[in-house]
């Protein structure tokens, strides 16, 4: 592999020995070994280097790579950043929180230094122990994968490619190279510690499993090959369904056709909940199997409607108007498509109540009533009604639900029913039902706008007086 | 999961209570669990049980489970085999041979009494089990996704169902049921065999991998079902592209022609090489990565043409005419399409000569050369040529290839060329070139049919005496 490893460069990876490359160099055989390859191959380097601050040496260590810098005659990047800090304000694990300030640090000088590519130094042992963690955690295709040699769009950048030219040159071949060219590593004492899981997994279980089967790092690297290609045709296939199945997205917020979305296969439904929930939570990397499975059991087809079910990481996922919503618990989820109050109100009739996002409610007397006597008792327009005004006067009310709210229907038998549960019956989406307007008279409702009127206000042929009802949305 | 059972068979297995299954006993915990379970809820089963030979006690084993048959009041078939010989002769694993011998019994007697599936016993540790094995021997998406609670078509039949109803059951849950229904499973000592490699995993790595990850099994399982679904859709798109790649298929062959093949994702292209192997090696069940790479190399655009290469199992690959073909080494492949001598002959002009499939030579001589002397000048088919007769005589033969012979092509400048390089040129198929009839006077060769005339036999301006050949193809 070595010994073309010019080639490889150039095809493989598609780098252009003209522009600078940027080098993350942390000082250990694998960097060092890139970045001296990389110079002897005629690529002009930029070395960046971050200090992580977690070990007292790191400033020396520090000081010691602007050496190895300087001597190869190439530019010098340094950044220095409290990770331990970082990590506990954020929450996150010491190797997250530096593997975060890490490749942001070096895309940032990638874009400063008009580098093609930011390079790191993953070795085809960290191939396989990435591929054996997400094994042992039963991670799907894409942590199977493992990584790509060359990745773009990446996690940090959509024009920068991340490069890992080492990624099929075994860690035993990086220690030979250094040997022969006398390079310096240095020592990272944190590859020792069993504590943490990588170096277990190093140490300890792929040694074990080699004896099972042998040749197992082969195996499983060819593996990781294998399964990029497959996975690439089904996030091609995502991306496809990702297209037609997307109906909104906001803050906090996306919404599938719940329809088309059913139609894709599983492994494509599985691959969009995965895709919401990264665009709702970008720093997350790993999601429960059984996390996307709930969102999944929305589209079965006896779901109860306005069902919702908590996902993880603060989102629920719930079905509303033909929509599978993913969202925050805590999102400001639209509204704008209902009739929605601001505050109790009072309708004059004749007059008109403003409700919110260009939706208004307006109220008139009949004039003639036997002329519009026929249309007003075959009415099926749910946004226009006709009331008996005998009781009524000459003012309603527009207020929200009440708790213990009732309303008997019309066509229902005259039958008193929970107002909630009309509601549900009806499917008015859950959060527009507190600010649905309601026309009342006294405590009565008269006219469940967009829906139904109560039966008690009905034209009877004794009616005399009329008053005729409007909801409307102006465009 | 045991609760939900009758469920789970209906509607996730759609089976139907009405029609019998035919059961694989083995008589292990898990193989009675399964009867048990089945009988109680309503199946009628049929009791299906090899007897191996494999072990002293084998006999006594196949006459207590006709018992627990009877005793449920259930047909029972039984079968014997000498498992060990079968191994032997066919050059199995004795679980291999176990296995093939097994389920063709299953399914033989499911035909025999109208089963409408046969179930056998794999549960959830199973599941794992094999899901583990094919992920450190570095399988792709079909050994990860592991064995499907229903298949079909699988391997035995096209038309009855391989049921696995206790996929998802985990072994300490069927030995508890064993024991409160006052089940008693015959105790197979091979289970404790640590040589055997499964054993192995079950005893030694599957405990050592749950101290990494706690809940490594769930995981895995749970990750066999995700990859089942990507793989459900990768196999669906291969087998799309199968119809439009496949060129043709005959006894110990396959081709696909290869621009379309190109076209193909990476992902499905390997699945077709994997499935062409299948068809022709169908005992095969694992085929190394590099011999799937082996052959598609041959689609890189530079492969030599002619070039061919050994997959494996007695296998090659080898492109021709636009097709890439896999078969076996000693694969009878069709040559009807181009012309092949038998043997020597003799073409008498004016006469004909016959050749193998349809194929002819004819040779007569001009009668009036002058009104085709322009038409034999400018000719472009090379199907029909037109030779200065001045040194011929009257007879000319028609011969395969010999070694040393060359050919001065027409139109070469009169330069000599070996007449193997010409062929190579002409992309004529490998395996046609011994037999394809060269038109000879003397050791000289006239003609190469279907392509050049030689130069010294070319029409010249004093050119009297004419003889015109042609090549053609009864319908």
């Amino acid at each position: 592999m070595l010994s073309q490893f010019g080639d490889f460069l150039r095809i493989g990876l598609k780098l252009n020995v003209e522009r600078p490359i940027l080098a993350g160099v942390s000082g250990g055989p694998d960097s060092l070994c890139l970045l001296d390859l990389l110079h002897r191959h005629g690529f002009s380097v930029v070395v960046a280097h971050l200090d992580h601050g977690l070990r007292p040496e790191s400033g020396a260590e520090a000081r010691g790579m602007r050496l190895v810098a300087e001597n190869l005659g190439l530019p010098f990047v340094l950044e220095a950043c409290d990770v331990a800090s970082l990590a506990k304000a954020q929450g996150l694990s010491l190797e997250e929180a530096a593997r975060t300030v890490r490749y942001r640090f070096l895309f940032r000088q990638a874009g400063v230094y008009g580098a093609q590519a930011v390079a790191v130094g993953h070795n085809a042992d960290d191939q396989v122990e990435t591929v054996l963690m997400h094994f042992l955690r039963g991670a799907g295709l894409t942590g199977l994968e493992g990584m790509a040699a060359i990745s773009l769009p990446n996690p940090w950048s959509d024009t920068i490619p991340l490069a890992r030219p080492l990624l099929s040159v075994w860690r035993e071949e990086i220690l030979e190279y250094c040997q022969q060219r006398g390079l310096k590593p240095l020592f990272d004492s944190s590859n020792l510690d069993t504590g943490l899981f990588r170096n277990r997994l190093r140490q300890e279980l792929i040694p074990a499993l080699d004896e099972y089967i042998p040749g197992v790092r082969q195996r499983l690297w060819r593996m990781a090959d294998l399964l990029a290609e497959d996975n690439a045709v089904l996030e091609e296939l995502a991306a496809a369904a990702r297209k037609i199945c997307l109906a909104s997205k906001g803050t906090g917020y996306l919404a599938f056709d719940a329809r088309v979305l059913r139609d894709q296969s599983v492994a494509a439904q599985r691959r969009l909940i995965r895709w919401a929930v990264s665009e709702l939570r970008p720093n997350i990397r790993d999601l429960d199997y059984a996390a996307v499975e709930r969102a999944l059991s929305l589209l079965k087809p006896l779901t109860p409607l306005a069902h919702q079910r908590d996902i993880a990481l603060g989102l629920r996922a719930f079905l509303e108007n033909g929509l599978l919503y993913i969202a925050a618990w805590d999102a400001n989820l639209p509204i704008a498509q209902w009739p929605q109050i601001t505050a109790d109100d009072v309708l004059q009739i004749p007059g008109v109540v403003n409700l919110l996002a260009g939706w208004s409610l307006k109220g008139e007397f009949v004039r003639d009533l036997e002329s519009v006597r026929e249309q007003a008792l075959e009415n099926a327009d749910p946004f226009r009604a006709w009331i008996d005004a005998g009781e009524i006067g000459s003012t309603l009310t527009v207020r929200g639900r009440r708790p213990g709210d009732s309303f008997q229907p019309l066509g229902m038998g005259g039958e008193s029913t929970k107002l909630s549960d009309v509601m549900i019956n009806e499917k008015i989406p859950r959060r527009a039902r507190a600010r649905w307007p309601l026309i009342c008279t006294g405590e009565q409702i008269v006219w469940l706008p967009g829906f139904r009127i109560a039966h008690p206000f009905r034209l009877r042929p004794t009616t005399r007086h009329a008053i005729f009802l409007e909801l409307s949305l102006s465009e």
